[in-house]
């Protein structure tokens, strides 16, 4: 089984457009989907950055949003500009990271995006997130409380140290062997790597 | 006549891989590039940097040095990692600025920036720049001397300051009409819209 590492970071525009559309662009083929929740703001600060770097410099951020309504348009992804950017993926973050192994896991991450990135819904917010849960038919009560849990906080933690360590600096960034690969733009490059591999 | 504005910085990585493909994605199109040389310098200190984002970011430099090798490898593009950047490309935008309208500026262009990205030869220095025009079976002095007029060097300020004022962050990039595109990434995008624009 081949594996493609996703760290995305919830509050990431271009993440977005790559949860929406690495399950279509893997279907048909057998490789598995490792989704790593990971943290830019403390990756931004070790840069000095203590805001989006779309935020810090204004022309880059006005030409992101045009961008991304393009790409988004193109792929078929609903998509408008939030009210608030970057909204805080934390809780978001912590959910994922305790909830991996479970069957609704990528759901709740696309759901997530969309409150975010489509429906303009805050993700910081627990009620938004509990919501979510609730419209995927789960007890969101466990699941919200347990997220708040200390082992679940060092996990993050640790996979945000981790991203730093190989080199990751954005998001969305995969991870195909010891290959980096940056951004919505090179999502189909990474699957071909694997493919490559696979032979 | 339909047009592509093409604007890019000498010193710029992303700039080489779209000077050696823009020329055969327009091929068999009525589209004409206009070659528009600005430096990213000036534009670079007003967000408060004082050399390439890829030097003050190291984690965002190795990461494009190693996609610059690989997207270059895609293409077909020859390709070596300069031993000095960014290489200061003022001589040759002046040279270019100076000589739009002539016959050999996609040569001198395309020829400036593989020294500087495939053969690791320093373009700041005005005997490179002259064994380039001496190559390309020119009178080097008189094109040399002419880059250095005070008329020429304001062309350049101004077409940096027209970068600025149009949203341009960084290089290459792209206009179509009002539509701005950023990267060797949206070339493609770029030549879409324009042939859209046709129909």
């Amino acid at each position: 089984m081949q594996q493609i590492e996703f760290f995305f970071e919830f509050a990431s525009t271009y993440s977005y457009l790559s949860v929406m559309r690495i399950e279509s662009l893997l279907r048909d083929s057998k490789i598995q989907i490792l989704w790593k929740p990971f943290l830019l703001g403390p990756i931004f600060k070790k840069q000095g950055w203590n805001d989006s770097p779309f935020n810090l410099f204004p022309a880059k951020g006005k030409y992101m949003w045009k961008d991304l309504q393009r790409r988004a348009k193109k792929y078929g992804i609903p998509f408008s500009i939030p009210s608030q950017f970057p909204r805080n993926g934390l809780l978001a973050s912590r959910i994922t990271i305790a909830n991996l192994e479970k069957s609704w896991i990528s759901t709740f991450i696309r759901e997530t995006f969309q409150a975010n990135f489509a429906k303009d819904l805050d993700i910081a917010n627990p009620e938004v997130l509990r919501s979510i849960l609730i419209g995927i038919g789960l007890d969101a009560d466990p699941i919200l409380e347990n997220s708040g849990k200390q082992e679940v906080k060092d996990l993050l933690r640790k996979q945000t140290e981790k991203a730093f360590e190989l080199g990751i600096f954005g998001a969305p960034s995969f991870i195909i062997g010891n290959e980096l690969f940056w951004g919505d733009d090179r999502l189909k490059d990474a699957i071909l790597e694997l493919k490559r591999n696979l032979q």
